[in-house]
């Protein structure tokens, strides 16, 4: 690595290597040597040689030959492929093995819709895919199902079935599937023999049957389908050929949500600058910045690239031999030596200079993708590290502190009365949920800021918080503040020296979780409220809601494997910072090509404090004597159902895609205009670089596919009974037909009641 | 019942009660002993009481007072519902409730966009469902989610979420939604209050939110929501209106499908005979012969039929009382009495003249979508009473016997060498797996009636039918038959009495299932073939594989009952006499209205005998030396591969549906012209009556939805390694969108490798 670089962490390596369309170099530990001495990471390598395929290519000649000399179909057995001869294969179980990628034969036509093509292709593959496993290969890349650009759609099952087979078949290996980003001239070229010329089509292999090569997205759909068939297995990744022309900004996005394992960069990619050395233009490079950034960065095969001899050792007159020169004059500086490998000298230099991560990366680096159960800060009592995290955030205290300092201001301009009963003319604070007392920091700095005098109260019912506050309010607050340990719903209120129950005029509280009321803040502050003063106000005033679906197939997958165990795995909500994945919903693109903002949309919202009736009812209700058949609608006594809540949110997607799951995320006002955000469209404007918060996930249980222009109907319920709050989605498809929306999908009813919140 | 009719079996009975719209006669054990001396079965009756609507509407009214007065929506609590007092409901906890069958109110609106009048209506839901249940009803009715004949698309989730909710909370209720067949007027009546009345719509409540009232399909389209939010849940049907125009074929094809408990005929659906009485037209009482043979026959309700006076009682001046007359002069003889009730006169008159049931359901009696695991017949003994059943079969030994027939008069009319070497000229036929002899009665009689003489062999693998078959040789056949104990794949062939192996001319074999080749008769018959004389014959000489997309809600529910306790439920195949289903690809309707055939089509085919370089390849294979790395494609060493399937087929789906899996069904040419066939679009012609075989099905585990004009397109395959054959099968769902088919949906691939027939 360089060490030049100027920013400070070190950037990260890119694993660069090389992949030749027919031979590369022969396979040994010499060839890898020489590849690593001009610094290219590993080598791609044939599993099978040119002597092979021209040994099965006989064997169908002879079949055909026995066809034509009259002998009906179904009467000729089909050939068989006999086992591997050393001539048939280069590979061995080297050392060296672990740096090579093997690839099966692009000849071959898994997809035929030629029983007897298909049979011997599936026939090489398995033959391909066990020595490979043998020799101990841990990297295999297997070209597409694309027959010169087009596939029979009918047959791409068929393909993705062999898939399934060869993840069983080699349970140690990590499969790529070579796919074009869209359809690609490249990817069309079959050198040479392919077995696919030889195959007969059935007479219902019409036109309508054909995966249109013209459609950009049908590349991402065929590898929709194959994961699909293949159950979204880990050991299944993409390895993404980039065209010469990039696609539209959202099919380069949706990629990105995909699991890219390798990304090919042919020689053709490549244009040439005044130097006349060969580079990448603008946009290649922003997505090579976006696509190294993933969790897992993929690693980089330059494809045909570099000077190839022709190899005089080999009997296929095509067949090349890749060689790696050193520069010539290695005494010279390296500025002026001529580089014989400049397209991989190239890629270092972007390696070297990739722009430094923005805050939100590196401060969740390791976080990507990663689940979590929502926290339950009311059911259970926060570890100091906890409240320590949060309290790294380099927005969040600052905003609280603007927001205090507002309503101070307005309270004294206002001219509002104080409810001290100690210190007359002081505004009552209290925070409640103090934690480890950073709000109470934050308000005293403000008080003293603006002048107005304050009287103090901090409220917390974890124990261990407690100590810790006391400790600094000795220590930091000049013992100004009063620390009461309590659950803030049965504090009574401040008492003052004589015994006199007070009011609070300033209720502040940090209780949100990423979906705004998912930790139960409506309750806890709707508990509270009887502290406060008729005039009194609470920091925060409001908060919503926020959802947007999403495509997430590396969540998707995981929760997939979690479900093998619990069957709840799908019925609950995750906080997680989401990284890999794609909005399916966002606005028609102009013509600038942009990366547009989502469509997110706010599921519901709540104020504070709560309008007096609502409180007085939800006390009336408590215990059954309200409410007709004693009975809240979700249960219990309906005490809590002012704060359930239903939206049902509809969203435009433009183009296909499957959607696994929602995204959620909040807004909230604190005070006035000061607002915290992780809503995606508004957080750079509200509250740029927060960290506090990771967004919410709502998953679904099977994944929704749906064509261009359909829309998302979102259904989304906050449920309350005595005792927990829960919440319960689910997303109906339409998609537009004849000007009409018709049905195409349901998914299930999800609900976390089974995991629900506990009040 | 009457007992003159005609047919032998009784005529089943119908449960016929009476409905009304608005109020009926007052509950009680008189109402209804009055009710059941006309002959009803059951009434229906309100849960509340008009002064309980009242109550309701006030509360509302004096809430929208509030808001009129400047109050603001978010300041006012929601009204609640008071606990029912005496006068709020007739109900009560009788014996007679078992004959009732309780209403919830229509006036609420359960899918009202506006959460006010939603949240009330949930209220007085909520209340009467508890009450209903609290006083022991077992049938709950409930209107469903139309109002005025349109309803919100986006808030189709919330009512059916309450649906979910009352069925948790009357867990020992049956529930009825009370839907018409297709959008009809009398369902858009909503006579007096009606809480939608008082709602006010959101913005986005826009025209393409509202499901199209004149969309003739959504109604069913509604009906598959509710029961998607609710799981299939079996204690949920369908209360289902017939309109007084019948809709399609299609529809009520459909219909027929769905769990239906309910039919209501309306009074405006009964048309006027030359004798001035209430009659169904031809097409309804046809509709009503199907759906009265639904293995659980639906109860009928007549709906505002017959003479309704106005109730003095009532505060309610609409309000109406239903009374009961009985023939004024009972004295007379029946016919010429005035009948006071003759619409149901006219249905107990059609009850009684049913036509006759078809031979398959009087055959299948009890076992309507019964779900069977299909017969291992290799791997287990069948006992006798399962022989017998098969024996039974009015078509199936006639036909073996024609086939038979014709072979041996083909036989002698070529002049066919034959291979006997006990009894020069007579023609060696072999019954291998002969069970308890059918065939070879059949075959020996074939051979009587054409007078050429035959040496006749039965082989059975089962001991216990090896004894029978020695018994019924000693007793039946004259002792002219060898029997042999074996299983046929290790038999050698006809052993002469000096000790020389012989051939055999015809091999009659009945090891065909369900889906043809799901017994394996394949592998069995590739395993004997080796006695065949090179110009012998098989009979069966080929059979095939047949599939339709089916829609199967009663055994979609039944499966995800199994698969509580079974993760593989959904991996297998089964057997089931299919009843409660509609075929999902027929194809476009002339103009006559008729029901028409479905599309089933050919998945692949099997022939005997196989040819002999097949056989000889296979004989290679095993033990792995001629393939490469020793493999079968799927495993094993590949000497069964020649019998691996695969088939892609493309089905046309004219209208939306939702499908549930695969019919599938067989055809096999015996000899020449001699077929048997469980395909339903060619068993009449082939084989009519036949009923030894249930078709099979192939479920799915998620519900495919789609619009009109989609295709299906299925993949099935029929794999096969050394020791067992499974099948595995998935559904792709394309549409037409701007003249392109464009994908819709995936299936998952389904698999029954861990249920496999083992070889």
């Amino acid at each position: 690595m360089d060490s030049s670089q100027s920013n400070q962490d070190p950037a990260p390596v890119w694993y660069v290597g090389h992949h030749h369309s027919r031979r590369s170099s022969p396979f040994s530990d010499a060839s890898l040597d020489a590849a690593r001495r001009v610094d290219y990471d590993m080598l791609t390598i044939p599993i099978t040689t040119p002597a092979f395929q021209a040994k099965v290519a006989g064997m169908i000649a002879d079949y055909l030959d026995l066809q034509e000399q009259g002998a009906s179909a179904d009467e000729l057995p089909v050939p068989i492929v006999p086992a591997l001869t050393p001539a048939d294969t280069e590979l061995a179980p080297l050392e060296c093995i672990t740096q090579y990628i093997a690839v099966t034969s692009s000849w071959i036509d898994l997809a035929s819709a030629d029983p007897v093509i298909a049979n011997v292709s599936r026939q090489v593959f398995s033959l391909e895919v066990a020595y490979a496993a043998f020799c101990g290969v841990q990297n295999i890349m297997i070209p597409g199902p694309a027959v010169e650009g087009r596939v029979l759609t009918s047959r791409l099952a068929q393909y993705a079935r062999c898939i399934l087979e060869a993840l069983r078949s080699g349970p140690y290996m990590q499969f790529h599937i070579l796919l074009p980003m869209t359809p690609s001239p490249i990817f069309a070229q079959t050198p040479g023999l392919n077995l696919s010329q030889f195959a007969k089509l059935p007479n219902h292999a019409d036109a309508e049957d054909y995966v249109s090569s013209s459609d950009a997205w049908s590349t991402w759909e065929t590898w929709n389908l194959i994961r699909t068939v293949c159950s979204y297995n880990t050991r299944l990744s993409v390895a993404l050929g980039l065209p010469k022309q990039l696609p539209s900004p959202a099919i380069q996005s949706r990629w990105f949500s995909e699991p890219l394992r390798l990304l090919l960069i042919h020689e053709t990619s490549f244009i040439t600058n005044k130097h006349s050395q060969p580079v990448l233009h603008k946009g290649y490079r922003h997505l090579l910045t976006r696509y190294m950034r993933l969790k897992t960065a993929p690693w980089i095969l330059l494809w045909d690239v570099g000077p190839v001899q022709k190899d005089p050792s080999a009997d296929d007159p095509t067949s090349t031999s890749q060689t790696w020169p050193l520069p010539s004059d290695l005494a010279k500086p390296k500025s002026v030596r001529l580089d014989p490998n400049p397209h991989l000298s190239y890629m270092r230099y972007l390696q070297r200079n990739q722009p430094p991560l923005p805050a939100l990366l590196r401060f969740g680096a390791g976080y990507q993708d990663y689940l979590q159960a929502p926290l339950q800060p009311l059911a259970d009592n926060l570890e100091s590290i906890t409240y320590e995290v949060f309290e790294k955030d380099p927005v969040k205290y600052d905003w609280y502190e603007r927001a205090v300092h507002a309503a101070l201001t307005d309270w004294a301009k206002l001219r509002k009365p104080t409810s001290s009963l100690t210190r007359p003319g002081a505004v009552v604070i209290a925070v409640v949920g103090a934690g480890r007392g950073p709000l109470v920091t934050r308000a005293l700095l403000a008080a003293e800021a603006t002048g107005v005098p304050v009287e103090m109260w901090a409220v917390e019912k974890n124990p261990n918080a407690y100590v810790h506050l006391q400790r600094r309010n000795a220590d930091t607050w000049s013992s100004s503040v009063t620390v009461i340990k309590s659950d803030m719903r049965s504090w009574r209120g401040p008492l003052s020296p004589d015994g006199k129950l007070g009011k609070v005029d300033i209720l502040i509280s940090e209780l949100l979780g990423s979906f705004a009321d998912n930790e139960l803040s409506p309750e806890c502050l709707d508990g509270v409220q009887h502290v406060l003063a008729p005039a009194g106000i609470s920091i925060p005033a409001s908060y919503t809601a926020h959802l947007t679906p999403l495509a997430t197939p590396r969540i998707y997958a995981d929760i997939l494997g979690k479900g093998r165990d619990d069957a709840t795995a799908f019925e609950v909500p995750y906080v997680v910072m989401l990284h890999a994945y794609d909005f399916l919903s966002v606005p028609a693109a102009d013509d600038t090509d942009r990366f547009l903002q989502p469509d997110v949309q706010t599921a519901w919202k709540f104020e504070h404090p709560v309008p007096r009736d609502v409180i007085k009812q939800a006390a009336l209700r408590r215990g059954g004597s309200a409410a007709g058949g004693g009975g809240g609608v979700s249960g219990g006594d309906g005490a809590n159902e002012h704060n359930a809540r239903f939206a049902a949110l509809r969203f435009a997607a433009r183009e296909r895609g499957v959607c696994h799951g929602l995204g959620g995320y909040f807004e909230t006002v604190l005070y006035g205009d000061v607002e915290l955000s992780t809503n995606p469209v508004t957080m750079e404007g509200k509250s740029a670089d927060m960290i506090s918060w990771f967004p919410i996930f709502f998953p679904v249980k099977t994944p929704i596919t749906f064509p261009d222009n359909s829309e998302l109907l979102v259904s989304i319920w906050r449920h309350t009974d005595d005792r927990k709050v829960w919440y319960e989605w689910m997303i109906e498809t339409f998609t537009k037909v004849g000007g009409r929306m018709v049905k195409i999908n349901t998914s299930e009813l999800h609900s976390s009641i089974k995991n629900g919140c506990l009040m």
